[in-house]
This record gives C-alpha cells, sequence and structure tokens, in this order.
C-alpha cells in the first residue's frame, strides 16, 4: 500500500475512505464526458478533514478533486490524472441565516434550492437559479460560477458571494471578504476563487447575498413561427427599459422533444418559443406585461399566451425545465454547450447554428437563457458511432470559433473543465493564458488542486469518443 | 541624464514627458495624506504609449504610478518610492455605445458622468455613481472599485465591467472577459484586475453594462430626534421587500456643515437624516413610498418629507453631495473613512463612533451609504497641530477595529492605498494577505506596478502627520 495512502487512512475515519473499485468507479463520471477512475475517495464532513487530507495530498504530491453531486456539464470533478476525489456531498448541511443583513452562510454541500427555501421563509430570495439547483451544490455552484434563467436581472453565483472560508492547495485556511455587501480590502480573493473550478483551494464555507423576494410574478409565453423574429424580439424587449426576471428560448426541436416526454400543451408547429417571466409589484407587472405582448406581437409573434393561474404559469416552467431529459431521450448521447454571444447577436447565432447542423449532418436542438446571450446548443448523438462522433466534435468546434467570432465567449455558465481547455488559447491569447496560468501556479506550485482543468495539456484536443 | 529617462524621451512626443520640478509637484498628492515627488510625468494618449512606457519601466526596473485626476482618497496614484507617474487623463476620450446589446466601451480617461450621459440617450444608465463622478475618471474608478449611492441596490464598478484590455506589468497588452453578459472562460481576471489599485497592470480599456433606465424616481427625507432610531429605520426598510436605489444618512454635524456653506434648507435640530431613494414604475413608487413613510414614522422619524417637484427633490441630493466641501471647511485637514459593516451594525457602529469621538476627544462627523453598511466617519483636524494629528491616528485606528470586530471591513469602497496598508493583516491574516501576495508577485516580479500600495511594508503604521 502506497504511503499517502496511508496517511489518508491513518488521520480519517476509515468509513469516509473509499478504495473499494466499485466505489471508485462511482466517482469515474460526472454530467460530461469521459470516465477516470480515481484511486481513493475520502468523504470529507469538516474544514479540519479538508485540510487534513490536502496537506496529505501537498505532501505526497497527490492530485486531489473536490466534487459536490458531480452534476457538471465540463468535467470539473473528473479525476483525469487518479489521486484523491474529495467528495463533500455527505458533509452535513449547514445554512445560518442572518436576516437582518440579508445574508446567509452555508456549508459546501448544501444543495442550492435549500438556501433559497431557507431565504423565503425570511421574505428573500436567494436568486441564482440554476437548472440542476435541486441536486447540485452551492459548493459546485460555486466552483464554477453558475448561472441559471434568473442572472438576465439578478446575476450569476459570483454575484451574490460575499465571503469565502477557503483551504489552499497547501492546507491553510484562509477567510476571503466578510459580511459586507460592499468590500474593497485589497485584491479580490473571492471572486477569483468563485468561478475557478476547484484549481486553486477548496472552499468550505460561504456567505452570500440576499435580496428581498419579489410581491409578484407573470409568466408570459411568446409563439414565433420564425426563429429570427424571436432572437429579434429578445433584443428589442430589453432595450425597451424593462428587464425582466427570465428570458428562456426553446426551437422546436425542443417544443417536440419536451411534448412527447410529458406533454404540456407547448405549440408543437412552432418555430420556437419564448418565455418570459417579470417580477416586482403586481401594479407594475399589469403595465409591464402589456408592453412585452405588445413588442412580442409588433416584431412577428403569431399569439402569446398568458397562463390565467399559478398553476398554469408553473406548468410552462415545468416544461422548460424538462427540455433537458426530454432531449436525452432522443438519442442516448448529448452534448450540452453553452456558449455565449452578445445579446444583438443572438439571431446571428441562431443562423450559425443552423449551418454548422446542416454542413456537419449532425442533430442539434437550441434552448437556453436567450436573454443574456446565453444559448445551450445541444448535439444529440450516440457515442457508439465513431464516425457519427468525429462529426460531432467538428460541429462542436465550430460552434466555440462561431461564438468567438461573434464577439463571445467559449463558456457562459457550464465552465471550461476539460472539455473546452483546448480551446482557451484561442479565445485568451497565448499571453492572457499565461497571465492566468501564473495565478495558478503561484497558488498550488505543486499542481495537486483539481489538475487536467481550464488550462490545456500539451496537444490536447477536443475528443468525445471513446479510446 | 539618467539612462530610463532618456529612453522615455525617445520614445515619446517631448511634451509628454514632463520633467520640470512645478509638473512634478501637481502630481505629487491625491486626496489622501502625503506628498511624493516623481521623477518624470508621462501623460500617456493611447495604448502604444502604455505599452511603451510601461516596458522601459520594466526593462530599468522604475516604479511606475497610473493616474486618473487623482481624486484618490486612499493614496493610490501617490508616487511613494518615485519613478514615473502615468497621467492617464490627457487620453482623449472615447465612447463606443453598444446600446442593442447593453454594453458600452471606454477609454480610461472618460468622466464616469459622461457615460452614464452617454447612456441616457438610449435609455440606459450606467449605475455606479461615486460622488466624484464629475471630476473622476472611469480609469480611477475601476482601479479602486468604487462604490456611491446607488451601489444599495445596483451594485459597484466592479459589477458592471464585463471585460478589460490591459496592459501588463512586463508591457504585454491582454483582453480579459468580453462583451457578454455570462463568461465563465477560466479564471475571472476582470474581476481581480478592478479594485486591484493599479497594483497588476494599466487598465487601457473597458466594456460595461448597461440596465434599462429607470421610468421615474421618488425622493424621501426621514428626520430623526435619535441617530440610533435613523439606524435602526434603515435596517428594518431593508428586510422591508423594498430595495430602495439610495439609501444616504447625515449626522447633525453634517447636516449644520451643509446649513452653514449652502443652505439647503435641511432641519438644523434633528439628529440626523435618512434620504431614500426609491426607483421604478410610477405605480411602484406610489406604493413602496407610502411602505418606506410608515415604516420610518415606527421607528420613530419625527417627520418623513415627499419634495413636491424634480426640483425640491434635486435640493436635497445636492445637499447630500455638499457633505464633503462643506465638513471640509469645518477645520483644514479632513480624514474621510469608509470602514463598513454588515448592515444590522449600523446602530452598533454609531455607538462605536461617538465612544472614540468622546475618548480622544475628536470632531467626527458621520454620513454616507448607510443602506449598505457603508458609513464615512470623517475626522475634522488640523494637520498641523501635531498633537491633534496623534489622537486623530489613534481614532482612525479605533474606527478601523471597530469596523473588523463588528464583522466588517476596513474598506467599503476607497481602496487600501497606503493609508490603510498596515492593517490590512489585522483582517485578512498573515497566510491571506501573503496569498494576496503572491498574486502580485507572480504578475509583477519586479514589483514595479504601483509599489507602496495595499501591501504593507515592513513596520508601516499610520501616518497623518508631516514628518
Amino acid at each position: 500500500m502506497n504511503t499517502w495512502l496511508s496517511a489518508l487512512q491513518a488521520q480519517l475515519p476509515s468509513e469516509q475512505v473509499l478504495t473499494e473499485l466499485a466505489d471508485r468507479y462511482s466517482y469515474s463520471f460526472d454530467a460530461s464526458f469521459g470516465e477516470y477512475l480515481p484511486e481513493v475517495v475520502v468523504q470529507v464532513k469538516n474544514k479540519e478533514e479538508v485540510v487534513r487530507v490536502v496537506k496529505i495530498a501537498n505532501t505526497y504530491e497527490v492530485p486531489i478533486y473536490p466534487r459536490g453531486q458531480g452534476t457538471c456539464l465540463s468535467g470539473g470533478p473528473l479525476p483525469v490524472h487518479g489521486g484523491i476525489v474529495l467528495d463533500m456531498s455527505q458533509w452535513p448541511e449547514q445554512i445560518e441565516m442572518h436576516a437582518e443583513d440579508l445574508t446567509v452562510t452555508v456549508s459546501p454541500s448544501v444543495l442550492t434550492a435549500n438556501i433559497n427555501k431557507a431565504a423565503e421563509e425570511h421574505g428573500l430570495m436567494y436568486a441564482p437559479d440554476p437548472s440542476s439547483a435541486h441536486v447540485a451544490t452551492i459548493g459546485g455552484n460555486l466552483a464554477e460560477n453558475s448561472g441559471g434563467p434568473r442572472g438576465l436581472k439578478y446575476g450569476v453565483t459570483k454575484d451574490f458571494v460575499l465571503g469565502l472560508e477557503v483551504v489552499t492547495p497547501e492546507g491553510e485556511v484562509i477567510k476571503t471578504g466578510g459580511q459586507t455587501i460592499k468590500n474593497v480590502t485589497g485584491i479580490d480573493l473571492t471572486k477569483l476563487l468563485v468561478g475557478s473550478e476547484g484549481t486553486l483551494g477548496v472552499i468550505t464555507e460561504a456567505t452570500l447575498k440576499l435580496v428581498p423576494k419579489p410581491p409578484a410574478v407573470q409568466t408570459i409565453m411568446a409563439v414565433f413561427d420564425d426563429v429570427r423574429k424571436a432572437g429579434t424580439a429578445i433584443s428589442k424587449t430589453l432595450t425597451s427599459g424593462i428587464l425582466p426576471s427570465k428570458m428562456e428560448f426553446m426551437d422546436q426541436a425542443c417544443i417536440k422533444a419536451v411534448e412527447n416526454f410529458q406533454p404540456a400543451g407547448l405549440p408543437i408547429d412552432a418555430a420556437a418559443i419564448v418565455i418570459i417571466e417579470l417580477d416586482g409589484h403586481p401594479e407594475t407587472l399589469a403595465i409591464e406585461k402589456q408592453l412585452v405582448q405588445s413588442i412580442m406581437e409588433d416584431i412577428g409573434a403569431r399569439e402569446t399566451v398568458l397562463p390565467d393561474s399559478e398553476e398554469a404559469a408553473a406548468r410552462i416552467w415545468h416544461a422548460r425545465k424538462q427540455v433537458s431529459p426530454a432531449i436525452a431521450k432522443i438519442k442516448p448521447t448529448k452534448v450540452s454547450e453553452d456558449a455565449t454571444v452578445p445579446r444583438s447577436k443572438i439571431p446571428d447565432m441562431m443562423d450559425r447554428l443552423h449551418d454548422i447542423k446542416e454542413k456537419y449532418k449532425v442533430e442539434v436542438v437550441v434552448f437556453g437563457h436567450a436573454g443574456d446571450g446565453n444559448l445551450h446548443p445541444n448535439v444529440l448523438c450516440d457515442k457508439r458511432d465513431q464516425e457519427e462522433m468525429k462529426r460531432v466534435e467538428d460541429a462542436v468546434e465550430e460552434i466555440f470559433q462561431a461564438a468567438i467570432e461573434l464577439g463571445g465567449t467559449l463558456s457562459g455558465e457550464h465552465g471550461i473543465g476539460t472539455m473546452k481547455a483546448p480551446f482557451m488559447e484561442q479565445e485568451l491569447g497565448e499571453v492572457g493564458l499565461m497571465m492566468m496560468k501564473r495565478i495558478k501556479d503561484a497558488w498550488d506550485p505543486k499542481g495537486i488542486m483539481n489538475p487536467g482543468k481550464i488550462f490545456p495539456e500539451k496537444g490536447q484536443k477536443l475528443v468525445l469518443r471513446n479510446e
């Protein structure tokens, strides 16, 4: 038995150190691509245990991969170089509400939806709402800087983090930021760590900002016979003085998939639908909903639907949440992308996606947070079909290129992980990437903290095929 | 003549390289404390000139200090180790509006208020509104992550930055972030650089987010006979489901100072006033203003004033803006602090400030952005009086300690600069500060970029006395 494994076993309760193949296999994949077997899984339950594990990893130079519920779509928790998976999901959920400060302090293991639930009891809201909020941990959301529909009005995870407790790659505990809304005390380590995908340390506690929960919401569904017009209507709404809380897009393939999976009464003959949520005071909503309706209709929506009850509105939003599971039924494999463009470029990006689909003869469905230019083109395929997967790789690469050419970015909310690392230099340039890497090297000189993520390895390419 | 100076003169138009004592003296101070004479001032007008200057500074290891209009309250642009002041204020103002994307791209020299003015022409708003917006550059705002009253609802400068162009300490040009609302492509260099006080590079361009301009605003002034009650009313409002755009506090000393300076009809017998601005649709404001009024009165405001015209509202806000110049008339020297606490701790902080004032027999006036816990205690004194200044130093130190003890931070929006550097370890701990320093050293291995800021020098203490 190797020395570092003995050290782990000596310093942690034996039932928290998993070495059986079956256990290790359960931690070899996430919701993206690839399988990598770790040598050990350690289930930590508090900060002191994290410190112990990280110190051992640092001493023996063993790679260590923090992991929440493993719902990542970009490979963040994959143990690509073997070593230790640091499973945070067994850490007891701690939610400490400070309603009078409009803040909450949480353990990394808390499911994101539970934070919002706790906030609602005080008339408050934790706004970031990734679609996986019910199954994903805040720790994972922090590592990846997760988004969600409400990002349009309220911002993403990073915009709600005031302070962190972090175990550095050398096993030291630091606090960043704090409990105040404003803080300019030195270089902003809080926002540096959020979204660093576990490459700079392990987050063991976070203090999050809350906002007053809006007293009312209003859903509007606009139905279009032309995808481009839907894109134009989205841009037009956002420059009309209205900031909806959500503005989601689904193309015909998504609509059909949902109706086949769990019928919700969506118009299957439509080219696209745009689902909007307004929030605020009821009086404001009464005015804003009319404005939005008239914009949608002026641009060419064939119909706008205002659900007549909370249940009817909930059905529409449930249908939107069913897109991912529904399209997963169409073909065995789904490559979820989140290339993001400036808002006015949404119609152009839709054209480019159409062309890519034709060129590579791949099945592409499109949905997403169109209000902030964050589309989710999903390529549906079968990973057992090597020839098809080669075309998928080429199509995905061209999707990234299209986004960058339109002034956009590789990833709006899923992260870089392993999948997009090969394209980093294309977006950032050689020096830009090097300046990022300097931070990584300064914080983690031995390179043990979640290696193989964000930074491309020599000659690394996008590979979706099994090899 | 030294070699690096010759190199500068060879590579830049001679009228942009200032070596006369009178010119250098003009750049030896800012709006904080201390005078330090640079060896040269270089007035750059474009990115290429910045690159040339930085490369020379890097080659010859000469300190370089980026500077906008020099309105900094924490010593950010002070050339504390001599060398080159990089004056960005002569760079022609460039404002490139992308209304359909809700973004704007600007040169570092643009006065912040001009960005908002340009946005308003398109029905949009650049929300950050430091009180110095009419005289300070966006470059300085970016370096210091400036706040302002509207930070309460909309956030501070950092929350509005999507992308930057930056010249690194080695003279390389990198782009960070971009033009999209969402971006999780690697480690977040954009938010790292904003607020890094010019210690990591020179910002040569920024792309900023805009939001729809709210259709209406409503001002409310609440008058209190008890400072603590004013603090409680602020906390209570923020947990009532209302998020005002601004929520400002002025104590009696500030009220009197303003009325002596430029009478505005404020109640000089009041212990404190709270000035609130609500923004949104007129229908919402009609409801919210009643709610706010009844909260203020329930907690014990003796009166709430609703200005009956835009002009009357503007007079109140003008009075608020006059606080800084007005209190500067009371005594020759003013030490402006911005220690910030969690919102619920505002009443406690007010008590602590009262005690400190008594203990050190110093004149302290308090105003500020109370809605986000960001008070501005100002110590009024005379810097020629060495004995008084010693007491002021002790009082300021105790203000910092009080903020930290109440779960707050050294600086909410003014930055660390030279003045607060000695207190950094107290807030961050030794390791926390070291992890910050590692980033500085990785990016600027020769330590030429704005040295003497943020990071305390060996044995450095707060000194407000002339020595």
